[in-house]
């Protein structure tokens, strides 16, 4: 299958799974429930639930056995999204070419439509540990949800260095790691939890899991890289955007030729590391290509 | 033991337990983790966690069991207290006395704070779900990991319903709806959590649901009226905050001789609902009078 087309198919799985989670509209909270279905089922790549889907291919077919973590992934994702984009946080007014979720609602509306996000990712989660019969599969699942907590920590304390540093100059570490966490740390989360559910080897986890962090990386330097000359139609977010926060990122810090250059290299990078797992692997392949190529 | 001195006696347990948890302060992220310190080491009642701990000593003697599940509900409550007071939503300067989160940080901070506290719940449950051994055991705790997911879900559609309904007229079932979540959710989710780990009998679970929703009704009564007439160096909240904000509460809506009547109707219902636990339960019968008759 062309990887277009199979990415695509891996979209549309996703799709068909987040509607399941569509929320009742005829309680008295009937619109905060809208509100979170706006932003979860808005589009978007669905890039993480598709990691954790591909990674699992790797190893198993049975991809149901991944679907509450791919949409509890994606929940989180989009819990994220809506507080980021906050007046007082990022202040943004578009995300995938609609209105964000405050400009949608109202503030209000988006503060607790992201904590209800967050903590129906809980929900999927504690439903599918409590279904779990198995004692082995209890306890790998255990792992997963182990390794989904303290990612998503990760992923707040780099939100928090990103607004923290905005405006001030910033050393490469500190980049680096804003980056790590604020990215990397749930797409790593990803392609680890393929790979732990589908029981990989630890050989196999390691490399996925470099293979995660370099594509994570990845795809943050790309996102700064539209952010600056990124055609505003098909981002769905304005041009210059970061730029015109004071935001901190590897094109402001490096400028783009470099940023680009230091993209090639990592991408490189995170196509040898899973070059032993050959016979698979192929679609993973291609969508560090596809991190790297995208326009959108 | 005198009720106040046993009152004493689990607060001061749950503040050491507390401290446990306290984050690491040289990191990037340093400033959001003395955010988050800064709400939930602020004093407060811990009504929540005393909850779970007087409910379980019931049953059985060793609290240490439900640690994880008391400091998990703290983290929980303050994660709500500080996004509560958010300008979007109350927009609240002061909380037991202090500024609140976002006045003492700022708004960025205190949002994300917010979110790590919510997520700093999840870890310490995956923890202790990891650690532990008994399939019985995890059995048990896996239905009150659900459990707690779903009162935090009803806590936000609660406060939702608040928010919405801000300045409008509101019929008493929307009024209790609102309570039974906002306030209600965590209350009876607490005492239940307590009687599951405790291995309580169907019927004792029962009753002792029936007593929760009760109190939790009653302690949200009290917050009304204390908000009506309070003492505000005592309660650290300015009166007449809710009028101000055009809430609709007990008082709002009852007046305020009713409001009380109410009150001790409910507290009277929740002592009847106990009577059977006669030998252990002075403590939660006390609790539900101390609800009644708090100053703050």
């Amino acid at each position: 299958m062309e990887f277009k087309e199979e990415l695509k198919k891996y979209q549309n799985i996703v799709e068909k799974e987040l509607q399941k989670y569509i929320r009742d509209k005829s309680c008295p909270e009937s619109k905060l429930n809208e509100s979170m279905e706006y932003s979860l089922i808005s589009g978007g790549k669905r890039l993480r639930p598709i990691l954790i889907l591909a990674t699992y291919r790797l190893f198993r077919k049975d991809i149901e056995k991944c679907m509450p973590y791919a949409v509890a992934i994606e929940m989180i994702h989009n819990f994220s999204l809506i507080h980021d984009d906050l007046p007082a946080i990022d202040n943004d007014n578009y995300r995938h070419g609609k209105l964000t979720n405050h400009k949608k609602f109202n503030e209000s509306t988006a503060i607790l439509a992201g904590d209800g996000l967050m903590n129906y990712a809980y929900i999927v989660i504690s439903e599918d540990l409590k279904n779990t019969t198995s004692k082995e599969e209890l306890e790998t699942k255990l792992k997963v949800f182990n390794e989904f907590t303290k990612a998503v920590d990760r992923m707040i304390a780099g939100e928090y260095v990103d607004t923290e540093f905005e405006g001030k100059p910033i050393s490469s570490d500190y980049l680096e790691y804003m980056h790590k966490n604020k990215t990397g740390a749930l797409i790593r989360l990803c392609v680890r939890m393929g790979a732990i559910l589908g029981n990989a080897s630890e050989k196999q986890l390691q490399d996925l899991t470099t293979y995660a962090e370099k594509i994570g990386l990845a795809f943050q330097i790309k996102d700064d890289i539209l952010s600056e000359i990124g055609d505003e139609l098909i981002t769905g977010k304005p041009v210059g955007n970061d730029r015109a926060k004071n935001k901190c990122t590897y094109v402001t810090k490096y400028g783009l030729e470099e940023a680009k250059s230091i993209l090639n290299k990592i991408t490189e990078e995170s196509l040898e590391v899973i070059k032993e797992h050959e016979e698979n692997g192929e679609f993973l392949k291609e969508l560090a290509l596809y991190i790297k190529n995208r326009n959108k």
